[in-house]
């Protein structure tokens, strides 16, 4: 059996406005096939599109925080959803007033949408647990950024135990058992004698992880929560030459991202988020190299496999 | 001196929601380096970055209603105006209920504007004069829609009479004269005789006109207030098998549109705002060319000179 799916689809890597070739933020992730959508900048339902992603299949939205490089596409996805059908609900995390906003959005279109959106309001508890099905974990953090904004870490819960086919022969132990051993239970074998679970399993992979921090400035509060994440997406809006720029508008440089990797010990690196001004994004990847090496840029369409 | 601009540009071209191919509906005008936006359905901004319009030279934008094809480019384009260094004041023309949207919208996120909205808000008086400058005059009228719905007007100005050249030389009349002349007066030679205007001056060309009517079903009650524009543009959201559907949705079909131009008398038809269910046009053009013969598809990119 192949392992479970976990991966991350870029759909958006500027920042603040849209250039030529990068649009807001915007990223899909799929663990297990539940489809996580993590910030929904303009034209986030046509980069899926693009990218062929079947959008009806997300059922869970994350918005950080609400300037509107992170949520403006947002009304019109749902109104997409909507239009193709959707009955089935929805759910929203997000900062507390953006279910009113949409209230007003369609109040003054009289749409009324065909399914449920449940909202999932944000806060400034730091780790909190906002969904948990039995594959998968999120929690929500607080980031530093001008206005009240989230990161989000999301986590595959432990898997169960691999089955040793051939021990389990050699044992004699019933696979009516299977389930009980991929809990960790040991059991008895048809001659009556009690087999330790370690003996007929093998650990399974150990399970993964991805933190999401945009829009955030340089701020090792957060350090303990994305701990040797598998993958670290972290905003780099800025270049070392604009520093200030990126203090002034709680902002983080590409090196201070990496330092942020580096200090958190994770395995990967994604920096996105980058400021229109810039038409090359080299020099990001040259800027933080020396501090984290293992840095990817974001690149729109660019899928990573955890 | 070559003729002033008269200019449309199509950035949009589909209803509801965008397909793989199609964004949503806007259009943008050019009349005598005037810019008008014309509807501003999500990615509108990408658009004009796409076909490398010149946004911050779009001083009025006109938002036909409130369904979020017409409008969710809006905040984006204006949050990128905003970054981008805007300080010239800029005029909306929309429904009543658009600003103290974008208010909420721009509360939730902390933002003010560095320039000023004048906001004109459309009602449903016929053929209603919403802007005027010495060159262009722009009326609004009601279409009949789902929600408050208004189409657009755009007149150019009667142009200024032509100077003889030639005549001028042989009546001997000063080129003091010659804003005179232009304004259509007549005036003294160096003779001291009377001089005819038209003895020196020719007919000018005959100022152009654009009507934008979306979206809309089938009215007649607007014929005399587009009749005999250069272009009309008709929504064009259905083909025929699926009149019924444009009936009960308050839309046209392809044939609508065109009899609409032919009774209206207009010399140039644009269909467009195609439904997400055609992946081809063809037929679009089809089943209007019989009715209208000269009617074009509206495609993403398109100019048309008038």
């Amino acid at each position: 059996m192949s392992r479970q799916s976990f991966e991350l689809l870029v759909l958006g890597t500027s920042s603040a406005s849209p250039t030529s070739t990068r649009n807001p933020s915007s990223q899909l992730l799929n663990i297990a096939e539940r489809y996580f959508l993590i910030d929904c900048g303009e034209a986030t339902q046509i980069q899926l599109r693009k990218y062929k992603a079947k959008f009806q299949a997300i059922d869970h939205i994350f918005i950080s925080h609400l300037h509107g490089d992170h949520f403006f596409g947002l009304p019109g996805l749902l109104s997409s959803m909507h239009l193709l059908g959707r009955k089935q609900s929805l759910c929203i995390y997000c900062p507390p007033e953006l279910p009113q906003l949409m209230a007003h959005i369609n109040s003054v279109s009289e749409t009324t949408l065909n399914f449920t959106i449940n909202w999932i309001l944000t806060d400034s508890t730091p780790n909190k647990l906002i969904f948990e099905d039995e594959k998968v974990q999120v929690f929500s953090f607080p980031l530093k950024h001008r206005i009240f904004c989230t990161g989000f870490l999301f986590k595959e819960k432990p898997l169960p135990r691999k089955i040793d086919k051939y021990q389990l022969d050699k044992y004699q132990v019933s696979t009516a058992y299977i389930g009980l051993l991929r809990a960790g239970m040991d059991v008895t074998n048809n001659k009556g004698e009690l087999i330790p679970n370690k003996h007929v399993t093998l650990d399974p992979e150990l399970p993964r992880t991805f933190a999401y921090c945009s829009d955030t400035k340089y701020d090792e509060s957060i350090v303990e929560i994305i701990k040797n994440v598998d993958l670290l997406y972290h905003e780099s809006t800025f270049l070392e030459e604009h520093k200030e720029r990126a203090k002034k508008t709680f902002h983080s440089t590409a090196s201070e991202a990496a330092l942020m990797a580096k200090k958190a010990g994770v395995k990967q690196l994604l920096i996105g988020h980058f400021s229109a001004r810039y038409s090359q994004l080299d020099e990001f990847l040259k800027q933080a190299s020396p501090h984290f090496e293992e840095t990817m840029l974001a690149i729109e369409g660019k899928k990573i496999i955890i």
